[in-house]
């Protein structure tokens, strides 16, 4: 019996689709799914004619694959991946590799890599990113785990991954749990784009007035430009124009305005907490959803919490370019704000992340794929250590250019009562940022008045308390 | 031997000082330290003449209590909490009472419940607020656990707690680790509270140009008045003319701009996520402490990041009230999400717990004690399901009363490159909550497009995907 060469647990969309890719890149793939339903559909139909095998036991599946084993397992996030382990482990040899595909906890495949290493089975976690289709056709892949296993999955993922002009949209990442945090953190950024092009549309549509057609053609020209052409705009200048046809309405605003969050956009936000990062754009995005599902509460609210109305009062084609300005320079924050935080989260877990590769592997492939990753990777290529993206020259200058127009942007919708809390978040990070005195001298005095909590100098080292009332006012 | 009423484990400032307003409202008291030298400081200095034993062991601690025995741990959070239970509960008798009084994660609580009260102990997790001060002469006091045991407690709370116009600023809060959580969120407001004065003092002197005294007068103006009398703002009024004798110079301004979060503030924006409820203004508010951290790099930027200089052009007097606008109506903003957490929390975990009643106690002896809160109370007393606290009357004509201010205040600190986060998110929060649509129809509309993740349509049921481009040009 031939033995196949790479192995596929679980044959949702995803799993399906990373089969396929695999096998057109010249690797004949086994296929196992817990229902045996799934399994016959496929084979009868996406997998005809295909050099896949299909597997009706978990013991005749990895009885299929030649050895060392690659098994990806793409199942849901959290107990199913450790079902799928728990049931694989006592079926497979010294050296075989599992690789988990989905968009697991970090912490979950740090702890999973301890439990199989030492027994002397290999773990990868691999974030993967560009949806279905990335997924057919060629997507971003974040690989993490002990390096010496990675020389057996290079060949493969190498192929199927994204190809752009500098290679394939694949690199090892660093151990552990590594290749899973890159992944969350991309989805987080992810969450800041996609509320970020939210907010533009918001503005277009209700400042300017602009209607579909104009919204398309002002995200399809925006597409064409260096600094915004990526594949959210891309299809956001695809949207617009979509009428459904049981209406003849565009689309779009049929569709109710309400959006989930959920795993990796929530774990950002948590695990900077953790770490002391500050990723307020990215926040934005993540609480921005979480208000929306405030769905019938908004309606009722609507009703009674009045505030202004009207439009911008200039000319709309200077808006429209002002609104450019300001999408840009939230999106240079918010990617600030996604490297800062990988760049604590290596330091603190000593994953030895390189920044501008981790940008060069998004290029292609993944759902924030976009030309301007390409200065991102320039600007960390150029210098390893920058402490903050907003200081790469680029960047820097891009920002100094634009920022009147941003600051207009957004003191129009706050008179105007659009709510902007993504663009706000990132005008407020970058000027706290650039900031040499934040006003929170006043918080640490505070603190020593109520708590005796102590403060530090500017003028002096040591630490320092004072009884900022007399003491018999104070306790009498 | 007399037996003592009531038994305070742990000496730092915190436990002397409860032990203390104890001991003073007439009820002799216990103290046990780990360490011996504490307590008999303790009891050469400010125990000296009152009735207070001091053990030196957790054996004659546990025997000089009349039962069941009343025991408050004032210990460090987390570890130590549970190395003390481990330690006391050999000694203990069914139906004593062991009270945690520290800022324990709630969860933990939730544990040691379950761990104690089927073995025949009681535990409250109580929330205490009012630093040093308060915990000597009256500090707010949120108990939790189960409600029969609040009984052996209540006649000393009732006497220890602050005393407002409508009694103790103590109510038993709810089962398990409720009472942890109203804490927790109390501090989590604290943040909202202290940043939005903080970016009120950075605008007043950096956009108004005032000085220290002037901003005492300011601060201390406010103070009076119905919207703002508070303690937070009695003591930023003054710390500004307090002067450092070493430089002769204001001392707020020579304290060093960089504050920590940890703990209950990060806990607050960690919870609501879990929760999926939207508190933008505190996060802004832990996220403006991080941000502060960065001391060195704000410096660095501070040199290459340039941006708008100068003041406010019009009338100053006009400029702070408006500043005063923007604080109440953010402050309201933050109080209507932390009040919107705890009515999620109240629900998820079957709490029943009484919002106006936790205004009520925090009316007095806590860091947030205000004149504000009594409207609160109100709201939540006169519609106990009151869904936002934006939707009481009071609250909702006040904002639609200063809302031109507040955005006008926002507009100009846009403008000047003043960061106001916390002020930001508050009207961002406002008019999103208000707003029947919101632009998260795009992003559902993407997240189809990208991921098939389907969406709902606001004119008829059900879930709907859309092959937004031909399939042929999708996937080839």
């Amino acid at each position: 019996m031939t033995l196949q060469s790479f192995g596929v647990i679980g044959l949702a969309v995803m799993g399906e689709n990373i089969a396929l890719n695999v096998e057109r890149n010249g690797f004949p793939i086994a296929v196992y799914n817990r229902s045996r339903d799934k399994t016959d559909k496929f084979m009868a139909e996406r997998a005809e004619g295909r050099n896949v095998k299909a597997a009706y036991t978990l013991e005749d599946f990895v009885a299929s694959l030649e050895r060392p084993r690659r098994i990806l397992i793409m199942v849901q996030a959290g107990k199913p991946v450790d079902a799928v382990i728990a049931q694989l482990r006592p079926l497979l040899d010294e050296g075989d590799i599992i690789i988990d595909g989905g968009n697991s906890w970090f912490e979950d495949t740090d702890r999973r890599t301890q439990e199989l290493e030492p027994a002397g089975f290999r773990f990868i976690g691999m974030g993967v990113s560009g949806g279905e289709e990335g997924a057919l056709n060629g997507p971003s892949l974040m690989p993490g785990g002990t390096e010496s296993s990675y020389q057996y999955l290079s060949p493969i993922f190498n192929k199927i991954a994204a190809q752009v002009d500098d290679g394939p949209c694949v690199t090892y990442i660093g151990p552990g749990g590594s290749g899973h945090y890159v992944k969350m953190v991309h989805n987080g950024i992810e969450y800041g784009d996609m509320q970020l092009i939210a907010e533009a549309y918001d503005l277009l549509k209700n400042a300017a007035g602009l209607d579909h057609k104009q919204l398309h053609e002002v995200f399809a020209e925006w597409n064409t430009t260096d600094e915004l052409n990526s594949f959210l705009i891309e299809i956001t200048a695809n949207i617009f124009p979509y009428i459904d046809p049981d209406t003849s309405l565009p689309l779009v605003e049929l569709i109710v305005d309400s959006a989930g969050q959920k795993g990796t956009g929530r774990w950002t936000v948590q695990t900077a907490l953790e770490l002391g990062v500050s990723i307020p754009t990215i926040t934005a995005a993540v609480n921005a959803r979480i208000i929306s599902s405030y769905k019938q509460e908004r309606v009722a609210a609507s009703k009674v919490l009045t505030g202004p109305s009207g439009k911008y009062s200039g000319s709309t084609k200077d808006f429209i370019n002002m609104v450019r300005d300001a999408l840009y320079c939230s999106k240079i924050c918010s990617y600030a704000q996604g490297m800062a935080l990988l760049s604590k989260a290596s330091q603190t877990y000593n994953w030895n992340l390189k920044l501008g590769e981790l940008a060069r592997i998004w290029k292609g492939g993944c759902i924030i794929r976009a030309g301007f990753l390409n200065k991102i990777k320039k600007a960390f290529n150029e210098d390893p250590a920058l402490p903050n993206l907003l200081l790469a020259p680029e960047f820097k200058q891009t920002i100094l250019d634009r920022q009147t127009a941003w600051r207009e942007v957004l003191a129009t919708a706050a008179k105007l009562g659009i709510p902007v809390p993504a663009f706000s978040a990132s005008l407020d990070y970058f000027d706290s940022y650039r900031r040499d005195r934040l006003p929170q001298n006043l918080t640490q005095a505070q603190r020593d008045y109520f708590g005796a909590h102590t403060y530090e100098r500017l003028d002096k080292p040591g630490t320092f308390h004072t009884e900022w009332v007399p003491v018999t006012e104070k306790s009498k």
